[in-house]
């Protein structure tokens, strides 16, 4: 029988990924969408995509118990500053919880209001980081999943080897990373429009992005030392993708066959991750709209560097694919169902 | 048991979309993928999407019979001029064909031959011409079905049911038609260059389109009168669609309603066939990589026209989804199997 | 002397085209920039592209007296509705008014009134038509010009030569129009973010533009009988540029040198417009940035139909490059002053 | 009377940029334009955006000797490897070369040798190098420029105040820049068409591109000591535009007014360089079309870094404008002369 999922904000362009998504899956149905700001409309006239396939009214989050009894699972997809709230409600309740916001990533709360500059309402909470690759085993028994950001999981993924390897500087680091404009969400400003965005870059949140600390918490927890490190992102004229540029420097000694292993050991064995391998610049297209996270090296002699490139599909891997996914581990199904889609290309 | 699907000409957009399709297929597998220029080559060194999932060399397609002994079904996705050599070859054999080009659309080869300036070889092939929604009885005992083009598929499903209950005059038809650089195919082009295509528009093929007797055949057929109409190609600056907005005269007294019957009679049922009903212009994106056919229309009483907005992905129902569709038709399965993707949106 | 030239409604597109153009100008100056809802600000806050040439800040219109005494020229660049409350309260100011809305369009303001559903509050106006390269004369000793749609200019230049020497039939054309996006202007919609208008492709106003009647207008001036149009205008996924597609069937007997003839003496001599020929397909890119018009044709002997296909900036051409050139014409100085840049190709 | 300048190379992107500036520019003419591949073809006919405008037919240049005679410039806008032959002929000659290539842009010819893998044919030539902003002084006098790179031109703009002040470190400098796709020229490869640029984005030759060197060179030569960068260029999905992320360690105690300070020290005069200031994020539409640099920058507590961001457009400032404002200062004659175009926005 299928898991009941909802979907609490589902008109974002997270939560519409998602219904597609689940749509498509296997042992999934699909059981309440919501919305405060549409409460009552078809989700199918707001995005015709959907005409034929999902044909349900959104409702609103407000009785969410009764969400929560129709549901077994419910994936919250609002911004930050929703989640702890309903996560404190739903404590102890049996329906599992998968939040695409910032609410639960962080192992210490101080760092969320530090960075978000919000209270937090639920700092008990025991939620586990659904970085599925990396933190698999704890998924499975988990009743609270913290989803990962897009530019976190693009940015931990690509040197987590290197530094549980020690293969790399722990300090020093450079992420320079690009977006697809779905990452700006779908709000209306000026800065969105097509006109602005079209045949335009631009950086943007220059150390200030609200994922640096919680890439930092990870590569910390890998490298078992403090990491500082420099995340730039930038906004690219395209609707889905990020693209992350990871410079470090290399150990001393250090040789491109102990970074190829660290590489395999590591991820060897993940089916959405493939690696390309050294001198292998990967495309931001080759991942479009699958959940496949591909990541190509070259490492620099006069330098001393390494410079890592990895891609995801912000909305995917970097967001409702993920999710799924973590909710595939957490029910003990097929960790792919749902989530087989070949990339759309061209 | 899976189909053994082989592609012929697996390396152009058609071929690798294809490629794409059938691995999501539930009861298909890939058997052979050629192709003359890359014989040897891996594809996924060509198309780096397919990595970890289309592990499987090119090879020639020199080897005809040996191909067809390995498939239940070949697809052929190569220019026009060559499935007549392959079709005529493989005359008898048990392996289906279905053929992504124009050689056997027409029922009288001297069209063929007329607009595509090339003698046709296999004159007496009996293929049948595979717009599944309109010709699924034929098809389902095809050995040989000929794909309609990307125009043609959009064209033709946007005005038969009028053509068919007489609603509309049969002369005078208009039809401005869209679409994306895919259409152009993966040859190396100046005007296909990123930068000759991006922030552009242009028409091209104006009165000489080569899907232009196609369209009119089969409104002649519905019709049952010679139709002539004006079809005219542009192209535009993304990756994939066709968008035909379709002209035409509505008879005297037509009302509403008949064209909302004529369409519901036709196309109520089919599940890749989305009518959005008077006043709605479908978008382009709502369809993106999915087998959807949206259509919207539009009435003006100041000229006595309908206008008939009709939207499909030319890669997929404009190419290897319907070609995929026609083969579930022919095996006897569930029409939509591997064609239920949702469009990707955004 | 320069003439002083003041922009009322600066900060939207075709405003701040016009500090563009205005600025490049070797014999005007920028006087006054309104902007009722950023009064106060500096231009080159909102639109950094113009920092260190354009440093002025935005006034409120509402000292509109002071506005024109201290202008030789006025531009509005406003929603319709606005201008004719302007254009009444200066009548018989001798600054000169150049309109870039709708309000002083038509000849009937009844038509005005019928379209746009809005009373008329300025009805007896002597407004000059402006499209320059039709109304050259009438525009020089003009005190008040109604500027062009972008649609209407490439659609009314494209077909009046065919209509003048009644080479096509007036009754039956159909006109099939796509724009860039900054036609749908800098306000804040959903369909205007880049995630929704990017890799896709839409008709909208189907049956129901306001452009209709003033490019019929026109046409029945030229053909010296009403002509009834079917235009459908359609979004663009590119910054700029109008393609109109234009069907008209020919007169009987009407020859491809008649043709050329009807285009060569009505455009040969324009500096602005240029005549690419038969069987020619313009693109929009070759014009993008510019003033130029660029026109093809092509004929079809199975329909008996001409295609012409038009293209233009929408917002040079379309707009503001438009509204210069009826200012170097009212103020007797070199046509082409400021607007002679070379298409932004590629 | 107007100079006269020739275009060695006029059909690459490079080439017709040159040739759109040059027909906007008030004391130039072009007199000789060549292509070896369209011998004898009007430019026009390759590019329709120049019909009406400049209406000259493609030269060989094998009459060199001739050209040079009938110009008082060339602009050389070939691949690398021509130039030297060209510079090395006309050694002597009163005409003076701009070289828009990398041939002699290196003062240890062994460099070029090494990174460009050609031997170098005309080693004693004495080329001042031509970033107009540095080396205003060495252009004025100079016969034979060599006329930077795009990437290099946005690179060492942005960080050579901060070396010469010495408020950055020497060492650990990486640059992360993207380019528009002119960027790749116009030869054609599957890499270049639309369908692979479109909704794509990646990094390529990493660690190996060779205007490392050249940043290098001026880097160290500012910095008083020797410099290795890192520096990794992408391919971004626009037309035009480059867009540098540069990092670099702040020197111990540097303030932020201390960097105010040394980019007003070296730019606050400059026409072409618009200092946005700290905090300011740049963004790449805002330059399109123009000779303009847009420069911001950030500075970060947390790790002690500054990050600059620079862009121009790649044709403009990074080719073709820088190659004009050469021209210009070489005659002796304002500056900005034929480069005042305000950028082409949206």
């Amino acid at each position: 029988m299928d898991m009941k999922a909802s979907v609490i904000g589902a008109t974002g362009y997270a939560g519409v990924e998602l219904l597609r998504l689940l749509d498509g899956h296997p042992e999934a149905e699909i059981a309440v969408i919501t919305s405060e700001s549409s409460t009552g409309e078809a989700i199918a006239s707001m995005y015709p995509h959907l005409s034929g396939r999902i044909e349900k009214n959104l409702q609103s989050m407000q009785e969410l118990d009764a969400i929560a009894a129709a549901s077994d699972v419910i994936f919250i997809a609002l911004p930050h500053g929703h989640a702890m709230k309903i996560g404190k409600q739903l404590r102890g309740s049996k329906t599992k919880i998968i939040d695409l916001g910032g609410d639960y990533r962080f192992k210490d709360y101080h760092v969320f209001e530090q960075w978000y500059k919000v209270k937090h309402e639920d700092p008990e909470a025991q939620a586990v980081y659904g970085l599925t690759e990396l933190f698999r085993d704890k998924v499975r028994g988990a009743q609270l999943v913290a989803n990962p950001g897009c530019y976190t999981t693009c940015s931990i993924l690509a040197l987590v080897p290197l530094l549980k390897y020690k293969l790399i500087e722990a300090q020093g680091i450079v992420i320079d990373a690009k977006s697809g404009t779905t990452g700006a969400g779908r709000s209306l400003k000026a800065g969105s429009l097509y006109c602005s965005v079209n045949e335009s870059f631009k950086a943007y949140g220059v150390a200030s992005h609200r994922h640096t600390p919680e890439i930092e918490q990870i590569y910390s927890e890998f490298a078992g030392e403090d990491v500082v490190i420099q995340f730039t992102p930038h906004l690219l004229p395209v609707d889905r993708g990020i693209y992350a540029t990871c410079y470090a420097q290399m150990k001393q000694g250090v040789t491109d066959a102990q970074i190829e292993e660290a590489y395999q050991a590591m991820y060897g064995d993940e089916f959405f991750i493939r690696l390309r391998g050294k001198g292998v610049c990967p495309e931001l297209k080759n991942i479009r709209g699958s959940n496949y996270v591909d990541l190509g090296w070259q490492t620099d002699k006069r330098t001393g560097r390494i410079i890592v490139m990895n891609c995801i599909d912000n909305l995917v891997k970097g967001a409702a694919g993920q999710a799924v996914q973590n909710m595939n581990v957490m029910f003990g199904i097929d960790e792919t169902a749902g989530l087989r889609q070949l990339p759309l290309v061209p």
